[in-house]
């Protein structure tokens, strides 16, 4: 029998204080009061409110430069040029996948996150390097951090011969979803680029989720054929459009026809919420139903300097992408990185009731806005019932060379 | 005379390590190896980075609730409606002006800003009050805390009578600039209320501020109209326009047209750079020597449950907003944090050379640019020689109920 853990007097999103016992990694029972037993680790909460663990829905875990020497940017802005870059700097600087995986899941744990969707590169430069690092952090924070690894074309599909076999190599070895990015931006063959993400998805029995940069009506027209595509393979549900520039075009009456066949595909999105990109509306998604969840994208790499892994700024960022002011749009702008990003990875329990995984962070706020607002360092972070994080830093067992 | 103050191994703007010695509120001398004397305070900055004195140069020192209880922000979001709810809400919550500023400028010392424009709400409702309270507060932190008052008509000028003449008193007792906001959207007379605020400005030789939210072809026209009695009063860097959202409006030839009279006209911008509007491009502005400096606007207040008074946190915001990664970019959004703030105030001995007033704010970070992408906690902010702020907190004398 494992042991107990009671949590006391925790606002639970913010609502009147209550306890929480987690037995066996689960949350087991909430009242007004517990009484602590024999042997129960007893934690007091002092009326701090918990949030569940945050989810970051869109990361890049095998491209993070956390704990390595500052790295100068100064390459260009176009696409291409940072992934041409990156491709080369990962030769010069010593970017080991799995060691910097862990170092951004170590952070990450600090700042309350206990599920990461994870696009991982593979190209025919590197091969499946990257994918088998974020496989090794995956299987070590097997029991604290859930982790999907994505099998990402970064460099291109149909423009780098041998990209689709070692995608399918990834998918046999354990990757969770097959990835995409840009039919026609990058590839130049959008038909031929879908055609055979859609081939490895039904193949395999993986979902999807395409990065879509491509802006205006040509981020249109591509994100139309992934639809008829998903319509066709009949994969509601499975399918997801990460960034989808194109949606925060000024054609309303385009983009609005363009939401309404998302909701009726199932099809899920994800954003970072970028100040500098026109961007998906939260608030019109939620009208529709579409699950809309958000992403650190990649932090202090070789593309940015910005990031620290923390999904409270993240919150921050989507709601004043959004506009988002009044309590009710700030709760929003937190799901996207709580309850959204869990329905789009399909989490198993996720949530704070009884039967729930017990993955929890508790912030020292006095209102659920202000974990938004403030972001305080995270006074304790739980995750499948094991106390990870204190006041801001990751514990022992889980920190990473 | 005054004590010597110290500063060991610090590196200004990320340079090499040096010494640094300050005496009567002044840097008196930068070198490899500074030697203590008797009685000398003496710091040891273990290589941290050195940046000037923080500029918060676009605040509402009079707004905010910091320290009161969360406000919950049900309002509209028309600027129409955020004002009158705003002005009811002063006589419902207990916003006393003196107060709120002293605990804003207790936190933004904290952080590390040392000079502050905070435009103060003058209206027919409450005359001259908030005024009172800021200026009280601006006499309690003078040593440490430079702050510049403008008298800012939030509730309109010609729509609601008197306030002209509230004006007029405030500038005799002391407000430093005279503001306005949105000629055509606010008051629906950009001809009387241009006329009146550049009429203030004439009348007591005093600079101008004002706030353009108004957008695309109305903001410009108003700007033009700016810019016209900028030209025919010689106010030639005397005029400052905060927001601008005209300015990032689609229509290249347009604005570029009319960035270059803002240049030849030696008008200065300021800007939140919000991720839900239109923005001034700080690289346009940059290429044509336009000024442009940062504001946090509002922190917290019943506008935005936003904020926390952090201007690298702002720096942050105008590098995403800018879609800045290269580290001279960067550099270019902390000089609208600093220097570019500085010259909109123009602040006196601004900088880190010797000469210099000491305002100074330690970060332990690799590099500079992370003093921006990080942000971690102040370890020493110096202000006019004297230290206020360690590890993030405000040291006691500056300290505010």
């Amino acid at each position: 029998m494992t042991k107990r853990l009671l949590l006391k007097t925790l606002r639970l999103m913010g609502a009147d204080p209550v306890d929480v016992l987690i037995e066996g990694g689960r949350i087991t029972r909430i009242a007004g009061e517990i009484p602590a037993q024999d042997g129960d680790t007893v934690e007091q909460c002092a009326g701090a409110i918990a949030l569940p663990g945050l989810v970051d829905a869109h990361a890049h875990l095998d491209k993070t430069l956390w704990g390595m020497p500052w790295h100068p940017h100064a390459q260009g802005k176009s696409l291409q040029q940072m992934i041409d870059t990156e491709r080369s700097l990962r030769h010069e600087l010593d970017m080991d996948a799995a060691r910097q995986s862990a170092r951004q899941v170590t952070l990450a744990l600090s700042k309350g996150t206990t599920a990461i969707r994870s696009h991982v590169d593979i190209d025919t430069d590197h091969g499946l390097k990257m994918f088998e690092g974020v496989a090794e952090t995956r299987a070590r924070f097997a029991d604290v951090m859930q982790i999907e690894i994505v099998a990402f074309p970064q460099s291109g599909m149909m423009i780098r011969p041998g990209t689709v076999e070692l995608m399918d190599q990834a998918l046999r070895d354990g990757a969770d979803i097959v990835g995409g990015l840009d039919p026609c931006g990058i590839d130049r063959d959008p038909k031929g680029q879908l055609d055979a993400i859609f081939g490895l998805a039904e193949k395999h029995g993986k979902p999807v989720d395409i990065h879509l940069h491509e802006a205006g009506e040509l981020g249109a027209f591509s994100l139309d054929m992934i639809l008829d595509r998903t319509q066709a393979l009949a994969m509601q549900g499975k399918v997801t459009v990460s960034h989808a520039f194109c949606l925060g075009m000024n054609d309303t009456a385009r983009v609005n026809a363009q939401l309404d066949r998302i909701a009726a595909l199932g099809v899920s999105l994800a954003t970072t919420a970028p100040a500098s990109r026109p961007v998906p509306s939260v608030a019109a998604c939620r009208e529709r139903g579409i699950a809309i969840c958000a992403g650190n994208d990649g932090i202090r790499d070789t593309w940015t300097p910005y990031g620290n892994a923390c999904m409270l700024e993240r919150a921050m960022l989507v709601g004043l992408r959004n506009n988002f002011r009044a309590d009710v749009e700030v709760a929003w702008a937190l799901d996207t990185c709580t309850t959204d990003g869990a329905r789009v990875m399909e989490l198993d329990g996720y949530g704070l009731e009884v039967g729930c995984r017990a993955d929890l962070v508790l912030v020292e706020v006095p209102a659920l806005s202000e974990a938004v607002t403030q972001r305080p360092a995270r006074r304790l972070v739980i995750s499948g019932g094991q106390i990870v994080a204190r006041d801001g830093e990751t514990l022992g067992p889980w920190q990473s060379a």
